[in-house]
């Protein structure tokens, strides 16, 4: 059994999709989320179902695999259960795969006020959060409260904070400005901050600082050294007093392992991710694995960072080790193989470093481009994410800029049939 | 001042394009939906980028018009002020296109427990509760129980209603049951009920029948004279004492204009309609004019259906006479010209009635498609509804079948920052 069918989780399934055993995956959402492309949705370019397809038709091809949503509460080791909100199910073998969530460090002011970027409803959130900070600025008369209301902070410098605020930027300044003729683009900032002395810690120094220098020619006003204390419905107060106005704020600057761990009572390492053996297996429990975001695989001393390609790697590991288990086979220990990394800043701008290769700007975001669209998981996705790019490229423009809620369901569900969100 | 952003009140805007007036348009929503296609965002055909466009975004062509979002709860018609939630504003000419919404008839069983279909919100928490409902049946051991769940009512047997269960009759058995492999589908009922003897009222005997028989064809359990008296959270009871256990219900059995005639004061006709002249203004109120749903427009001694024509040819023949009264110009009566009628029942079949041409089945679909396809407002969004379509005619597939709340945004907007919807 399976508990997360994120890269993590549905690799692994369709990596058991040949040996004997029956695969249940689990997971509170009914579909995979394309998580790299999630900001897309933040700043109005893309839809929810261009970044997301329902897991149900992604394991069709899996004979031996099927699917239940549920979200997974606890487990009982020694029973071999799962406990999940709508039951408990029995396993063989388990893959705890339900990855991270935001960490606020316990800073509750950040936990009210901040946006996270890590879910889809997030994501549609802040996009209603910032096309409505646009709307209701234009019923303000006071240029400083108006100000206040176009501020939009991004705590964190690592690939999803400098993301967001390039196409935050974008958004603004290439479409948003054609929609609000009245709107005088001195009273918008975007500000991107960080803690450390420099952005995207992953990349060597000159990738760094080709980054830097393309989001201040997007007009991001990047803060390095800057950590944030507390946020307010209105302002954000840094480590040394500074105050910044500022009417939303996204907080990409902390991820731990999604609770489960706690949950079961297991050993938590650094972010809250679980301690496993170099088999990935959990000490003591050699039919529980974990991989992905939550499990604490270390390599040279140090925890694997929280990547796709880990995580797919890690799937793809304890999908033959368990398929070895079951002829009495034995356990290997998993070693990463590095791909690269890649981060884009908007349009016509990336940073992508791939062994010894370095790109930067325009052929960073083509090289870009061409990883995502490959793996963006289905063909008629492809398509649609195709046309959407190609007229946002062509014509500076964002096909979808509504504030919508999906909400508000009218009736109360009756138990155990309430959709999760 | 246009007090609304649907067919009506954006056609007029457009038709005062070269008029010699300010346009501001006014809507709680900043997108104008597409009406006619709710309920393929409820049936998981369509993503709402894709039957939505930005009020600004198609205004912007229009040298003459600007957009601000707020509800409008009042107008002071002495002092030429409209009353929004975000602030007064005045007005020389003002035209009230807020539309209609659901009626309940004060039946508040109805209202807590029914799904409306009348706002882009309402298609997808329609859509979340009938995916949560097959997810949420995997977990349950007792048929009868599963039964209930897996029970779809939708109730008015107008066009919205035979289009809703026609598509979620086909969503369920062309494609819900390659995902559910271990789905009974004898445990799935989709019912339509309509009070009256006969479906889709507005359209000829012979068309009514193929309506029926197609949708018998397409297992859709249809109950005539079937007059809902009460609804609960598993059940429906009809006039008569029948009981129906049914897990979802939704409701498109009746529509009223929405709550600013009250507001203002205005006499109201049947579904809350204000009484206009023949002109289409309010009598005593010559600058004051009301077009589309909200408009209680006589023809032949009977008021005009709530009808996307209706609607956008107020909306031309008031621009006129604004146009007109600028110059100290007279106004007009207004008179329909009927183009025509149609109503689709999924794949392959739909009944219209143009003229003397009457058309059913196969040709009637490639006709509703024809005309919808022409009408989705922008060319991308044309790309991509035709893909899904295509898609989803040549596979059997819904490319959209995802579990998603855009909701519950974490922080509490600054007051009159909130997003509506």
């Amino acid at each position: 059994m399976i508990a997360g069918a994120g890269f993590a989780g549905l690799t692994c399934a369709r990596a058991l999709a040949s040996a004997s055993v029956d695969v249940l995956l689990i997971d509170r959402r009914n579909y995979h989320l394309f998580t790299p492309l999630l900001y897309q949705v933040a700043s109005a370019l893309l839809d929810p179902g261009e970044i997301a397809r329902p897991v149900r038709e992604l394991i069709r091809p899996l004979d031996n695999a099927n699917f239940r949503q549920a979200e997974v509460t606890g487990a009982d080791l020694d029973r071999r259960l799962l406990i999940t909100d709508r039951g408990q199910v029995p396993y063989d073998y388990l893959v705890l795969a339900t990855g991270s969530r935001s960490d606020y460090f316990g800073n509750t002011s950040l936990a009210e006020h901040a946006f996270g970027l890590k879910e889809l409803h997030e994501g549609l959130a802040l996009r209603n959060r910032v096309l409505g900070q646009f709307e209701a600025s234009r019923w303000i008369a006071e240029p400083e409260r108006r100000r206040v209301m176009l501020t939009f902070a991004v705590v964190g410098g690592g690939p999803t904070g400098v993301e967001m605020a390039g196409a935050l930027s974008e958004l603004i300044r290439l479409v948003l400005h054609k929609d609000y003729r009245d709107l005088d683009l001195g009273e918008v900032r975007v500000l991107l901050l960080e803690a450390a002395e420099s952005l995207l810690a992953a990349f060597d120094g000159p990738l760094r600082e080709a980054a830097l220098r393309s989001l201040k020619k997007k007009r991001v006003e990047v803060k390095l050294g800057a950590k944030v204390e507390e946020v307010t419905a209105g302002s954000i107060r840094l480590a040394g007093g500074e105050t910044i106005p500022a009417g939303t704020v996204v907080w990409t600057a902390g991820v731990r392992g999604s609770d489960i761990g706690a949950a079961i009572g297991l050993e938590l390492g650094r972010q809250a991710r679980i301690k496993v053996e170099p088999t990935l297996q959990i000490p003591g429990h050699p039919v529980v694995f974990v991989i992905g975001d939550l499990a604490g695989a270390m390599e040279g001393g140090a925890l694997l960072p929280m990547l796709i390609p880990v995580a797919m790697q890690e799937g793809r590991q304890v999908a033959a080790t368990i398929a070895e288990l079951v002829w009495n086979g034995g356990a290997h220990a998993f070693r990463y193989k590095d791909p690269g990394i890649m981060a884009t800043i908007g349009r016509n701008s990336a940073v992508a470093q791939l062994g010894s290769v370095r790109l930067s700007g325009f052929l960073g975001w083509l090289m870009w481009l061409g990883v995502h669209l490959v793996n963006v998981i289905s063909f008629r996705s492809r398509i649609v994410v195709l046309v959407n790019w190609a007229w946002d490229y062509l014509f500076y423009d964002r096909p979808i800029r509504l504030i919508v809620r999906a909400g508000d369901d009218r009736s109360t569900p009756p138990p155990h049939a309430g959709t999760q969100g």
